[in-house]
């Protein structure tokens, strides 16, 4: 019985806890508490807060130490942030605890670059004490990095790799919508650019992820950052949009060798977008071009990717790990099982 | 310096031998002996065999043991025979002498069900002597399994998934081209199918191994192989049809829960087939509609397969292991390297 608490009720965590609890019927996995900081949130009943009608004994708490002694979790599904400097403690309470953490942080899916010292750190806290520190979700984590690398574990050469993820960003979840600039007035989305925290986040670390996977030592990088203005009025489930503000983001990057762009990831994510497709070119012998058609709807899929990541830790090394340390990724505990 | 034996020298052991030359400039890894019993190939340079004008110092042998004995390889790949039963003393022969195995026996991709003592025997040879054997390939191996259980990697649940892929066999290599009907009167057909050991080798594999990996208890499995027939005459590389003929096979297996077919793989490989694709649908949430345009071309790929593993079972723990054993699939020592 694989003991879990989820950390972090926002969107994302309400439908990790609520997975949770529906393969719990497996008997092989059991929802033992549920944190969030939230004073809306702390001291009611995690089955309200997912609009059941009757109580299921899980108390959200804003005590994450007391709750990791009294439960003895064997995970922790945390869902708090983008950003790793943020969330340093929480992650080393939950390792020091001995629980190992499946985070969708995007900054930790490949915190390598971008914060070596802290990455050192959490690596040891985690071998320390005998358990996985892992990043994933959808994208980060699947969509433009770790199926771009299957797409060539049957290549003998690859040169380049170009991967394209368009997502209707309308028919995500509010947060989301928030973090990439819908309904925002073009001005206001270039101010909140030079804040180096707004938009996408997670794309820079896809790249680098896949170049270490596959060896390439990238000469240089290029990345940019356009809004994505709307032709029309429109509305999302939680927006409205009028022509002319800002209706999402197209984020790209390019990674160089030699002055090749030998991998571009294009992300182009915005309310509107009628065509979703995550593509993957690979340049190689043989060539694989590989398409999802209508793409891979993100809110649910970063869900999937977490709680498929549970049976993947428990049997992987100790210590800060990425999706390639991981076996390949499955879903856990599906209908037909 | 990885020390590597390429065991089986017809056009795919070939193909693997000359990429583990194309990548030993890494220094990284060596190929220090071939093995083949053809009496045309034995004492024969191997620079010669691939065409080359000056001889590289490897010269084939027959002797195995005695190879194995000189030469200490860390790893052997093995491209001898498509059956289990045929090749098991060739495994652990290699095993036995401490080198881990990447082979391309079909029937070795997913063997516990074909063959449980068999593979039980492998398995504790493998743990006994610190190494492991691994069966991989394109097909089986990636392209209707472990593609279609890393396809279900973000998904929440799945109720069912369904493969196709369609190959053109006028492409492919002679064995392949001969191991399919290419060229036989439907009535020959239908005899060779009647030994059993005729036709694509490895589908049930590839069913069975996407069932484990998901946890799924089939109910029963249904199983067809009919023969493709020339609309009209043509000439592949290296058969020619007659209208009337064999073009190739229609290879299918579906698998069963409560009366649903859950898993289906359908193969229809055929001298001609203009519409080449591997098409992997999950039916789940998020439902997935992953397309390679092209699909994935066999004889390079089936080389990639075992070459890309070569990393990945030095880190993987010893036995007899299978695709969702290691970690996920990559191109090994590729030229952006």
């Amino acid at each position: 019985m694989i003991r879990i608490i989820q950390y972090g009720l926002g969107p994302i965590g309400l439908e990790s806890a609520r997975t949770i609890l529906e393969k719990s019927g497996s008997g092989r996995l059991e929802l033992v508490g549920a944190v969030d900081i939230d004073p809306s949130k702390v001291g009611r009943d995690l089955g309200e807060l997912l609009g059941s009608s009757k109580p299921m004994g899980i108390v959200v708490t804003d005590d994450l130490d007391r709750l990791l002694a009294d439960e003895r979790p064997d995970v922790v599904l945390h869902t708090t942030s983008s950003f790793l400097a943020g969330v340093r403690d929480q992650l080393l309470a939950c390792v020091r605890a001995g629980a190992h953490v499946i985070s969708s942080t995007e900054e930790l899916f490949f915190p390598f670059d971008r914060h070596p010292e802290l990455a050192a750190e959490l690596h040891q806290a985690a071998e320390d004490n005998g358990v996985v520190i892992l990043g994933t979700g959808v994208n980060p984590g699947f969509a433009m990095d770790t199926l771009a690398l299957m797409a060539t574990g049957v290549c003998t050469d690859v040169s380049a790799i170009h991967v394209r993820r368009v997502v209707d960003a309308g028919k995500r979840r509010l947060p989301l919508q928030r973090k990439i600039g819908v309904g925002l007035e073009p001005a206001a989305f270039e101010e909140k650019k030079k804040t180096g925290t707004f938009g996408h986040v997670g794309l820079r670390e896809s790249l680098l992820f896949v170049a270490d996977g596959l060896g390439w030592q990238l000469d240089r990088t290029e990345e940019t950052l356009e809004p994505v203005i709307a032709q029309a009025d429109m509305t999302t489930a939680h927006l409205s949009v009028k022509k002319g503000q800002v209706a999402g983001l197209a984020h790209h990057i390019s990674g160089f060798v030699a002055e090749k762009a030998v991998l571009t990831l294009e992300l182009n994510m915005y309310a509107g977008a009628d065509d979703p497709v995550d593509a993957i070119h690979v340049e190689g012998t043989p060539p694989i071009d590989l398409v999802i058609h209508g793409g891979i709807f993100g809110d649910t899929a970063t869900v999937g990717a977490l709680t498929n990541a549970i049976p993947l830790v428990l049997r992987t090394r100790p210590g800060l790990r990425t999706m390639k340390d991981l076996p390949v990724p499955r879903v856990f505990l599906s209908t037909n099982g």
